[in-house]
């Protein structure tokens, strides 16, 4: 029996598009893998290039590079699990994009906190250690120990009325940064990713892609700043789970299954598109904006976001500690 | 092609219950449906009474009323839609349960206030004009126009440690309460009854059945007074979705489908809760904990309570407007 | 005995400047004041007119127009009052700024979401009917009835570490609005005007001043764009609470003080600011960061919000009527 | 000059009725204060015993044992600063009340969840490891090494029209613990101490009386187990803060008043509950319902209910680490 070929939809994560090509018979020239495993922890590292035009083509991503961290142990409410994630993500910033000691940063919290899963970026933003406006006043035990940084949370469209990048660059222009880091939630095709994977690259963002609104991208190109991005995968979309499910259902029945068996010849011969449309239709219309969440997703968003703004203030404060921070804050 | 037969899945809605049955040869014995339609407002009203074993053995639920409101628009943020369907839930629970001028009525907010989908019992509460504790101190302008209302949050056992019902029944010993109102969050089959859908019954209620948690039952038989229950189906559970969207989707193709089908054939041949369970274990472990939920839902939830609280506040303060709960809360 | 003359400390109310005036011999040139009274609803409008630079000095306001409604039922839960108020201001803010049928406007929400009695400005931009975004996509039933509205939460300094003018600079440098409307918390004198008196003027803001932090002005000068503030005090500063309840004291039992009581003659002979400051530093160090503020102010602070966005709505958008707007408003 | 006599007002703290007593020419019978202080943490303890009805009297609180915490640093970020401070509370706790390996113990969380400065019990219970529902489910690693631990928030009678008394009776009753401990806000008269101190009790606690609410008291005697009470002071209220800036302002001046000045000797002469009622009386009518708190009192609180439940937590598991709570919390 043929077995459904890997579908094509939309992910945030690289290294989803990377596993979705490996059902094919040749990877495409113009991608790099490479996996590091931190077993003690259970902690996963993978770094996937996009080296030239083939490569992000088939990627359906831009050139450049990302890095994903796999855990499920991030939504646990474990602040020693969480502080060995935050340095590696700190040091994985500083391989991505190393800093000039006087660089000035800012950090844009993406997304609408009004709705939880989306509310990642703003509440990483409220933990952070901003001291863009201390420069003259600095308390003399930071001088010299921590960088200017500065958090932005723009809202977004339904809210505020002005597209994002807009607001982004109103603010760049008046500020200028030398550096961007972009905070998002992201959207999975997989559930076991969701809460459980942090994805930071080089590429920039676009705004809203989580949840299903495409927006002008916010990356080098179009802010002028070098921005980095940071994202979580926070929902699943109904018609991806049902897919999938249906998918992996027809696959562990397959040995029941024959040559002759029309209705899955069919579905089979339909594009995946096709048939991902055919669900989303049959979906109750209501579920088009529904999402696939977990019960306490207002405590794990509140962890993902202390785990990202430690990475953040120690790898944009190197002369302090997550104490000192800490002390500060607030 | 034999086509699925209804499944037989949990629902807190009667309605549900009685649509599966619908399917069947023969409506059972002791199952009496009676629909209003308000085609003016677009809300649709139906009663469904149990009157023997037979009827409740074939609906699943104990013998008593059940009372639907159906209206998409009352997740709409519409202050006049809400009005409306205050009153009506005020006048069906006065046919319901017709109370004495003295009548003292606890309010009892079932469900956890951390999980918005939850948390609609706990919002009614918060939003109940109590006036159990002013019998001596009362507002000269209320003497005479309000009942003895109290109103409590139990919480939910894996925040207290303690069965609901076991707190429920030490309060109401000792304040002996002529009647309880239950209010709580439900599970629906339908997205699209997902916080569009009243049910109020007189057969008391199970708490955290909604979110998959069964404890021991608050009805009139466990606490000792009548319970009505009145509740709000807020979220549908992903497997429920992925299975009831599978066998849409083999409908909707099944012209093209052959008596030799094997697969198609083999999941047919299933009871519908072994598919039902097949679904489930193939869904990530992780989905076991995932509920599908609108991205508004902060916002409803909140709309939701006040159309309940509103309700409740007519139906028990017969004397009193709607303006004057407002000047008299808080 | 001679009595204690009007201290001149710090309020955002030009009619709390009017009223220190009183007291004086001559009433300096270049204010006028109007007062109209409905009293059917026990709401005092005030229109205070500064229109010279004698008015401007003896007041310490810039020169142009102050409008004060005040109403002790604005803080209850009333929504009908609250209909009468977001009337009266709407239609206050059509005499004080007419608008072209085709203007943009850009509301601003000053202040700190973290901090409730701060957090007037960033709630009442969520409560904003935000349309500049739909300019294509407009809903048929809207088109032509409403302006181009969008609204802005730029935080505060403290948790961005940018001056909030450079935020709404760099944005108003973007969008070009024909009108920014800023909302914010003030600061009051009395204690009763506390959650009970909305100010409009045309002559801007200080954002933070509210909460003593005086920051880079946001006016017609610094933006290039009218702005309208409209601000409701929500705090009174500890040691401005005592020095006037001793002022007062003093006064009520002065038939018993004689000409020969040193220390109230000493107190007396004291600048007001000297008595002030000397209160401050009397007060424990802790104090400089307390405020005085009502128990319910989470509840208050959300009606005031509601008032002033319905307000705003309606005046922004005259096509459509309250409930067209909270039917569009998610 | 004569100075006033030390004000009997209201306060929740036992150290500040001592500190009250300091000034009197014999320190009562029936009143033992121990001190130890912590100096390289800079947190205070005292100790106060209350040994017979002549210090009961004198305290104005019953017979028993009063032990406060002191230090500004336990509303500050840091987390090494409230684990000390978790420790010493801890430590107390236990010699305060020694506790039988398989005692059971139930935690109230006294006061309003909806206003900020009340909300310190129930957010104490949200942080609570629950366990009592676990006995037989318990998860192998926790077995023998957690006591049954159950937790209530009960609300205030505003909210449920029902004396907080009554329903932790009716709890009570049901499920029989060996020991309450209750947490609440409590008021104090330093603002300095507002938010800094911790008082443990083995007297039992008046629910509301931090925000002038006299309601039953919950002692041993009243629900017929011990009950250790846990309170912080998060406010002070307004005419208290008058009263003692006054009497401070007068001593600092008392230099310069003669034994000739009337005003003051009339001040002097009035009894304390006179001064403090005219106090009162003077401020404006909406100032009774005022009091005096921080900026950021949203933080603040949810640090010291951080704080006391890590303290409860490992008071009454003394088998797990603070890791393990944290693991096995939600």
């Amino acid at each position: 029996m043929k077995t459904f070929s890997r579908p094509n939809f939309y992910t945030d994560l690289a290294l989803e598009n990377c596993e979705a090509l490996q059902g094919e018979s040749e990877t495409p020239d113009g991608i790099e893998v490479t996996v590091e495993e931190d077993e003690a922890q259970g902690i996963a590292v993978t770094w996937v290039k996009i080296t030239n035009d083939a490569g992000a083509e088939a990627m359906g991503k831009p050139i450049g590079n990302y890095i994903t961290l796999e855990s499920p142990r991030m939504k646990e409410a474990d602040p020693a699990v969480h502080e060995s994630i935050s340095k590696i993500i700190a040091r994985k910033l500083g391989n991505l994009h190393p800093l000039q000691k006087d660089a000035s940063i800012l950090v844009v919290g993406l997304g609408n906190w009004q709705v939880t899963p989306d509310a990642l970026g703003p509440q990483v933003c409220e933990r952070m250690l901003v001291t863009r406006h201390l420069q003259e006043a600095m308390p003399r035990e930071l001088q010299g120990r921590v960088r200017s940084v500065s958090a932005l949370r723009p809202g977004v469209m339904g809210l505020t009325g002005i597209e994002t990048a807009e607001i982004i660059l109103g603010v760049v222009r008046h500020i200028k940064p030398d550096l961007i880091i972009a905070v998002d939630a992201l959207a999975a095709r997989k559930t076991s990713r969701v809460n459980a994977t942090i994805q930071i690259s080089d590429t920039g963002i676009n705004p809203g892609a989580g949840l299903g609104n495409k927006r002008t991208p916010i990356n080098h190109e179009t802010v002028g700043v070098p921005v980095i991005a940071v994202g979580v995968p926070t929902v699943v979309d109904a018609a991806t789970l049902v897919n999938d499910t249906m998918d992996t259902l027809f696959h562990a029945l397959s040995a029941a299954a024959s040559e002759n068996d029309a209705l899955i010849n069919m579905l089979n011969d339909m594009e995946n598109e096709e048939r991902y449309a055919l669900i989303k239709e049959i979906l109750d219309p209501e579920t088009g904006n529904m999402f696939v969440t977990p019960k306490e997703v207002d405590a794990v968003i509140g962890r993902l976001a202390q785990i990202i703004a430690s990475a953040l203030n120690i790898a944009l404060h190197p002369g302090i500690t997550a104490r000192d921070v800490n002390r500060y804050l607030n």
